[in-house]
């Protein structure tokens, strides 16, 4: 008999877009003539940089003919792409990352779910709450947690990130092995200082522990004293694996490319103390279960560090910076406390009421947002508001939002 | 203190490939006139179909406009794609597939080796010998193995494919609850009749047991009487999962794209003997831990169900397969005993020696194979050519061959 992966039964169905669409979808019906404006999910809506469409369509035509076709590539990316991002997102900000310490990878969703599954499953973890959901629905299915009780899964150390810490949590009481960071944080855009960085990079390295580190958002950073990068911490190679993602960089959400930095410095440990290296476990899971990026995409991600590239995507950020300091403006305005928007996409938005109730309140108006509640129980009273669409779309549902909130 | 997933101790280190690159470097560096010809990798080597190639160019443009800007799609895939692929691969053979149980991947290696995660960790798994190697690899990581005695892992069903029951295995003695089977085999060549996939089909009725069927090779069926899809047989849809590829089929290895079906008739069982259904679970997982394929990629596999499409891909399988005749036709009147190469890319040679002492005698001549070895116990004594070159290539490699070895 075929018995199941039975930890897959503590997850909760994740109900949170498919309700957002259902009330969407209720509210077009009964207001058809004001098409609704979103500014919930977090997908990017401009154009592909031209430099990456040029750079995608030579090498369509590369693969169009026999003697330039490509096969199978090599399953950690091929050296070209490889080379750029350790130049341009790593060595030019002096953290000293090696080529061959970066993975590329078809997605930042698909890495920081996988990596789990490099350690032992009675390891003590540390999830934010709020965060993006993946790192704890993925550590239910390794079976890394308990029961479902009061809103939390027993077993999890949760950081609370709150408006008392600035929504930036301290290193917990509980000693965790395995630590996740998203900075800026997908949902709140907060970010993290290098101090506090370093207190994490300290604790990890006293207590033999590892950082995961999301920083799909890095490229929204503009205050020059907030790290891009883990490894701009000192001691942060031998503690930190870090996630990028071209997707809110470079409008990638669609073409599908990302990498992950995993230092030959990190090492794990075996039950006996014994330590291993983390870069070639990596390599194993990797190259086993992952056959490489496509070519034309990896052609179209190494275009992102052209001379072209570099100005176009800087130009994309630019705009949607200037839709999120919209939106904190005007949200502002209307008297509501707010985080991130300065340094990250997304604008978090203290409702001062139930998260659910203060996104009908927004849909009325014709908006739609993520209530907060769906990123963990600390999102509860929020909502996220998403810089990603045009600008004067963003404008016409702050515009919405004046009249119906004032 | 952060603990590894102490399986990955138990994987041998896979020098399959950087051995047999060694050795090649080796020849070349002592026969710099004599270029090898390699028949080793299954990788395809010929240009992407046209039909692939417009479609592909025609997606990019519409990446490069906002107005058709495409950001995240469907984790399992856009409807274009899941429809085209229902309607051509199956209804059209007569299996009742509908598009919502087809999952859009990117790769059928990141599907082979991820199915694993849906089931407990102490179900009895068969594998065949010899085989590809990442059924077993994923397992192992999974804990589903204990050690490696005398060439194999306790607590793995080994399914020997042999000279004597024609390379296609029966049902063992021991009870087992999933089942992988890779039909037209890699690396034998070997396929299976409607009657012997009937006894899987109905054994894992009988057990409850589930199949895992690997069909990447499909394509290359040119026997009218072999099913080219498990659902051809009668009750499949109750317990059995097909993995199919673009990677052979259309040349997409370089590409990436692949896609699983789970019919919603399959069922999993938990420790209470409750049933669960299978497409449930792998919907949660592929869309937890997956964010669908790059858009001008889904268009691409499109384009091959287009009336031109199918034209280009018969004509490249047809060419791959006159080289695997080429191949078979040549190792036969040098007196070797083979199987493949009639209905797969891939030609399975009895060398009557060690697999690593033939592959030797083969680059001697200057030709690169794969050591049989190298996909299980039972392939000892064996070497696989692949048929993926120019025909060229593949005559000048039997050539080299003829001359070497008469």
């Amino acid at each position: 008999m075929i018995r199941m992966n039975s930890h897959y039964k503590k997850l909760k169905a994740s109900y949170l877009f498919s309700d957002i669409a259902k009330r969407v979808t209720a509210f077009q019906e009964n207001n058809p003539g004001t098409p609704v404006i979103r500014l919930g999910i977090g997908d990017v809506t401009r154009a592909l940089p031209q430099a990456c469409v040029q750079a995608l369509h030579k090498a369509v035509d590369e693969m169009s003919m026999d003697q330039s076709f490509k096969g199978y590539g090599p399953e950690q990316g091929y050296a070209f792409l490889r080379e750029a991002i350790a130049a341009n997102d790593f060595q030019s900000r002096g953290c000293a990352i090696d080529p061959d310490e970066i993975f590329v990878s078809d997605g930042a969703k698909c890495d920081t779910g996988n990596f789990q599954e490099l350690f032992a499953t009675d390891i003590r973890v540390a999830i934010p709450d709020p965060v993006y959901p993946v790192y704890l629905d993925t550590n239910i299915m390794a079976g890394r947690t308990g029961e479902f009780l009061e809103g939390r899964y027993q077993g999890i150390v949760y950081l609370d990130s709150t408006k008392e810490n600035g929504f930036v949590p301290s290193i917990p009481a509980q000693s965790v092995d395995l630590i996740y960071l998203c900075y800026p944080n997908n949902p709140t855009g907060a970010t993290a200082t290098r101090s506090q960085l370093q207190e994490w990079v300290d604790y990890a390295r006293r207590e033999k522990a590892l950082i995961l580190f999301d920083a799909a958002y890095e490229a929204f950073i503009t205050d020059p004293d907030i790290p891009h990068s883990i490894y701009e911490i000192p001691g942060a190679r031998e503690v930190a694996v870090e996630f990028r993602s071209f997707s809110k960089t470079a409008g990638f959400t669609g073409t599908r490319c990302a990498f992950t930095v995993v230092p030959k410095d990190c090492r794990v440990f075996d039950e006996n103390g014994d330590s291993y290296f983390l870069h070639g476990l990596w390599n194993r899971r990797h190259s086993t279960k992952f056959n490489g990026v496509s070519y034309p995409i990896q052609k179209a991600a190494e275009a992102v560090y052209s001379p072209e590239g570099k100005i176009q995507v800087k130009e994309l950020i630019k705009g949607y910076l200037e839709n999120a300091a919209i939106i904190r403006k005007a949200m502002a305005e209307l008297g509501f406390d707010c985080v991130g928007g300065d340094n990250s996409p997304y604008i978090w938005v203290d409702g001062r009421s139930d998260s659910w109730e203060f996104f009908d309140r927004l849909l009325k108006a014709g908006v739609v947002c993520t209530p907060g509640a769906g990123f963990g129980r600390c999102g509860e009273g929020y909502i996220r508001i998403s810089a990603f669409n045009s600008k004067e779309q963003v404008e016409a549902a702050m515009g919405r939002i004046a009249k119906a909130l004032s």
